[in-house]
């Protein structure tokens, strides 16, 4: 028995050799790999969710709430708010983490027989999400760059003829925005080649220099624009993704959802949250000057920077970024090899943490010019 | 734009037309349609749930444990101290209800190209996320009884060499627990057609006049056992399915589980539940003699009654047993139309809700004998 393993068990074929997706979870004292929000809850919201759970405790012998209806209408709420776009409870979908979200549209749009497409390096749960439900997978361009070629991506749109395109803006890796024209030509692209679904996913949008593209939901019905309250409201360890769609959208995915997917703590959690919008918005204003103090200082450093719209940096170039990953480590400062060849990526934290991070990369480059 | 319905996206063939799975969910006095637990959590535990997510708020902004090596240690626990087999960390896996575990297994053990077998009528979720991953399903036979005829299991395994074959014990929504004998033929012919794996779902085993399987996981590494928090832990709003099997089998879901899929709140508010199991298998035990009660005061008042195992009793026989709901219903009390031929099923309540019940069952029986 012992000596079984996964390949010894009758897992599917292209499942086989493969290792479970996920960064390293190393115990050391500067975490910036992993894009989380640097600032823990403030006290009065951690009391309120504490509060609010209680209650929902009260209830936890009951199913949640299916449909998430307060939260939805919440979150349309924010929504609405930061963008001055209305959207309301019928365009909302909610679930555990935007990887859930994701994995629900590739289930109803995606799926046996048909193909997904994203602009890679993209953030690389689309492409696994995909083989996970059986969605072929696409690989389009993008430039040297990292930004979006548009007549390249249109030619790949026009000939492979996905069912579902994936645009991350702002990009994950890379942190460049996508301009808002280019998503409007790339979903004209798509749905001329055959009618598809264009999921924005704007997990980092409220860190960007623009605005979100949740205005362009009128009149395209095959537009979703994919959210997470993992970033910008500081709850990663919460699971919280949501979507804006036409209402159609949220229902066809209700057919693919597992029933009472979103229990009540996390619903009661997240409502808690979207209670203190306003602080947890004042901390990404203050992500943002340091994101931009990052890419200054690494600049001068002589390091070159994409331009960044979210709330990391990708840095490079290095001859062997794994090691250069790993002396940033030696300094007690852990960023990500993203296995992009040259470049790492470094999340903001709080200026103490990026000043150690500076000190790191301002040491490895000292070390690389002598 | 608001004339645009689900069919008119571009969503997989065989959604279209369908409708989301789902209890209906009405306010009325006496809701026993879902299998819930009619006990509310104790105050302590409310209290102590409160005080394990206020900690783990204080850390919301860091993603969770990825693997829940807390939570699944202490399940393994529960698992180790109520079935006498040991069983560690290592063994189980935890998931956002037992049906995302068996999604996560047939994504890894199904899916496209693959059939799963499951002997009907039974929990219907196995076949909707068998639709849901792309797995070809497969109705087995049970007979008139509800049983599970074992010639006629065998010869379906035989002839249609599924991937997966699932055995509901004590079964939802007849009621029924399937023999030990019978599990162990089974496993042994599913090997003999394929190598396949075989996911014995226990949800309900707490209820069980008789014990778990779980010790047959010892030399069987193509068996899984399932279980859920959301009956005999009182707890369907925590969402929180698991697993126990090989070392191997934990290791293969997590080549398709979302990373991050389990949220910290969730974690922290099983943990506190599990820490009150004494108090909440106390309520089991009454929720069992209320079962037993449900069942001879049923076959008192002239009903056929299915032998019950679970926190339900499937009773009948009805000439039409949506007319008989909506009667019940009349009476405030909401039981489940399964939709199987003349057959309802009621959930065990507190004994006021049973009390309840079978006050409407009597004056049903009273009005159908006039």
């Amino acid at each position: 028995m012992s000596d079984v393993r996964i390949d010894d068990l009758p897992v599917r074929d292209e499942l086989r050799g493969k290792s479970p997706y996920g960064a390293p979870q190393l115990d050391v004292p500067v975490r910036l790999n992993t894009n989380e929000n640097p600032y823990p809850l403030p006290e009065p919201l951690v009391e309120r969710i504490a509060e609010r759970v209680r209650e929902a405790a009260r209830d936890l012998n009951r199913y949640p709430d299916r449909d998430a209806v307060e939260l939805r209408t919440q979150l349309a709420k924010y929504l609405t708010d930061t963008s001055g776009y209305q959207v309301g409870l019928a365009n909302v979908w909610a679930a555990n983490g935007s990887n859930e979200v994701i994995q629900q549209l590739l289930q109803t749009f995606g799926g046996p027989g048909r193909t997904a497409i994203g602009f890679e390096p993209s953030y690389s749960m689309h492409g696994l999400i995909a083989r996970g439900t059986g969605t072929g997978w696409i690989s389009g361009p993008r430039g040297d760059d990292f930004s979006i070629d548009l007549a390249a991506a249109e030619k790949a749109i026009a000939e492979n003829r996905p069912d579902v395109v994936f645009v991350t803006t702002p990009n994950n890796p890379t942190g460049n925005a996508v301009p808002r024209e280019t998503v409007l030509a790339l979903y004209d692209a798509a749905q001329a080649a055959k009618p598809s679904m264009v999921v924005v996913d704007e997990a980092y949008i409220e860190f960007s220099h623009g605005d979100s593209l949740l205005p362009l939901l009128q009149g395209r019905p095959n537009l979703v624009i994919s959210r997470t309250m993992s970033k910008a409201f500081g709850a990663a360890g919460l699971r919280l993704g949501y979507l804006a769609a036409h209402p159609a959208v949220v229902d066809a995915v209700q057919l693919v959802r597992l029933p009472y997917h979103l229990s009540a703590v996390t619903q009661a959690t997240a409502l808690a949250a979207l209670e203190h919008t306003g602080t947890l918005l004042g901390y990404v204003e203050q992500l943002k000057a340091e994101r931009d103090r990052l890419v200054t200082e690494l600049r001068a450093t002589g390091y070159e920077v994409v331009e960044s719209d979210a709330n990391f940096v990708q840095f490079g170039r290095f001859e062997d970024a794994h090691t250069a990953w790993r002396k940033i480590l030696d300094h007690g400062v852990l960023v990500r090899d993203n296995g992009i060849p040259g470049w790492l990526r470094v999340s903001a934290g709080t200026p103490e943490e990026n000043d150690a991070f500076l000190d790191a990369v301002r040491a490895l480059k000292k070390e690389q010019s002598s």
